[in-house]
């Protein structure tokens, strides 16, 4: 087992990294405040898990609530489903909220835990490798408005977090593959070695290789943590983690919700991206394939949706969260490796982005 | 005019006090961060005072929201009035929230700049005598769920909050006596000089005399104040705060929010706990009478509702958030001036209370 610390001060926490944690509960009840534990899971994730994440605060009184599952259901009525479970129990302002799922789960259940009395202790147990490796980390958690993703949420920071390898098995190729697109992205971001690594590795990750999955995630975590204590509140270097997320927010928000899944539009959104920074004259053409080989190989998109035109695009990135007094906000490249954050670029440029990277007809 | 300062480190705010504010932008301007300003007001207010507190941001993009009027709509649903109304105008995350009414408007609108792209500024500009000495000062904010008052929120300060004296003109008389229950509150659980000026000065508080509005107003804000700036979290000392506020919470669910004022519900809630407070044997019957002839003489009840049992109450109570573990937590006096929070009492004592403290037949 590996175990990283986010350094956050007095709200620092433990990172649990290897196989077989959900076995482990003198893990998770030192982070345990009261008697009372909340385990919030879905209806995908509970038969696989639930049983085992009881047992793990055997002794406590623990309840669960199981959400429905998907990105669709991020939202302020999901959300009132835990505060329903919690009033309905009677849950103090002692008690533990334990997020067992991917993403959603995780931002839903923080929410939850940050709202909930004005904020109760939180622990979370990631069993996707998108959320291991991204919601997992940082402490952002929200929900969705039918207009913007995370419009609605909180810094909430957690009590600690497990991530047990083995419920990887269980996981979807798809998802795994959308996993692997945060991934990649770390490597993009500020970790040109790591990027390299990934470029020889990535057929062992989709082979669930344990131990390359385990590091894949703890230098993935390890890129996180330290943009996260650099920079808690997102003033400046925490926007690099957002590289491809305009793109990806607009494709998500003008597909529906749950139809691409969020790496899969991050993917497409980060080769945006690329081809933008290559327009600006600082990608190559060989950093470009080198992009694509990359997010094909872990079976992702590298094309927005064909029938999303630019002006759906513009309308729809105009709405993102990054945007400040209207001028959308954008991180582009200098390099595989070194991300920087801009709102000072030719608009033709995005534009041209927009038109040119599209999949061949 | 006079200004006081809550002393919370780098979260720090003003609150200014006196007539004739609402005319005055130089007060409010320095603390909008971006350019876009949203005002959170409701159906009673907006008529009164909308045009002058659009008037204090001329210049800036100003937007307003209102709200139906009552506590029945502190809830989920009309947050996201609010959340609907920022995403409409597409505001961004450095644009800031004024909340102009009372204590329903500040804390809804306190939760929503807490929450909107997980924080955003908050000016606070209460035109009530309740939200003036209370909900204006310390950072709770939040909504109430159907089961429980104020189940949902989050510590979020603001960045001023300006209290304009002549606002109180408008005030309904029921409106204001509920808030002078506060002010009393303030006298009773730490500061008997303040007591002993408000039995002189009830009646001058109630003529809507300015100056002495203007002192009393000061003087909550100062002992609230020097509360918070002790115990932001509510970790000890803040508990205090809450004289009242177990029974008055039961007994606005009780009835329906609504239906009784929040005021009007402390202070027999606060009568409920000074007749708790005789039974162990710290308060006298004299203290007992001041009491009551203070909330009498600011036209409020001293008994609860003739149609709420003891059992009705127990099983309001318990669901209290101020409950840890099935204890129902107490604040009570040692005497006047002098309040002390409890989870240790004799049960026999909370039921004879709940039983022995009621109109007489």
């Amino acid at each position: 087992m590996k175990t990283l610390t986010v350094d956050l001060g007095d709200r620092s926490y433990p990172i649990h990294i290897g196989q077989g944690l959900l076995n482990q509960p003198e893990l998770v009840r030192p982070h345990v405040r009261g008697t009372q534990v909340m385990i919030v899971t879905n209806t995908t994730v509970a038969p696989l898990y639930l049983d085992k994440a009881r047992a793990l605060f055997d002794g406590f009184e623990v309840a669960d609530v199981v959400l429905p599952d998907g990105e669709q259901y991020k939202n302020l009525d999901t959300l009132k489903l835990i505060f329903d479970a919690l009033i309905e129990k009677r849950f103090d302002r002692k008690c533990t909220l334990v997020a067992l799922g991917g993403g959603v789960i995780g931002d839903i259940t923080g929410f939850a835990a940050a709202s909930y009395q004005r904020g109760v202790n939180f622990i979370q147990i990631p069993t996707t490798l998108l959320a291991q490796v991204d919601s997992s980390v940082g402490g952002k958690t929200g929900v969705n408005h039918p207009r913007g993703k995370n419009m609605i949420g909180a810094f909430h920071q957690p009590q600690a977090v497990i991530i047990d390898t083995d419920t990887l098995d269980t996981l979807e190729d798809r998802q795994l593959s959308a996993g692997l697109a945060e991934v990649i992205k770390y490597g993009l971001i500020r970790d040109a070695e790591f990027f390299d690594y990934l470029e020889d590795h990535l057929l062992h990750l989709l082979a669930r290789d344990k131990d390359q999955l385990a590091y894949a995630i703890e230098r993935s975590c390890w890129n996180k943590a330290e943009v996260v204590a650099a920079d808690e509140r997102e003033a400046g270097q925490r926007a690099l983690l957002n590289l491809g997320h305009t793109f990806g927010h607009a494709i998500e928000a003008g597909m529906g919700y749950g139809n691409w899944l969020h790496g899969e539009a991050i993917a497409a959104g980060m080769m945006q991206a690329g081809y933008m920074s290559k327009l600006m004259g600082d990608l190559t053409d060989d950093d470009l394939r080198r992009m694509a080989d990359a997010f094909t190989t872990a079976r992702l998109p590298i094309y927005p949706p064909d029938d999303m035109s630019p002006e759906r695009f513009l309308e729809l990135m105009a709405g993102d969260k990054k945007v400040q007094a209207g001028t959308i906000r954008l991180v582009l490249l200098k390099a595989i490796g070194k991300a920087y954050v801009t709102g000072d670029y030719p608009q033709e440029l995005l534009l041209r982005t927009l038109q040119e990277w599209r999949k061949p007809a």
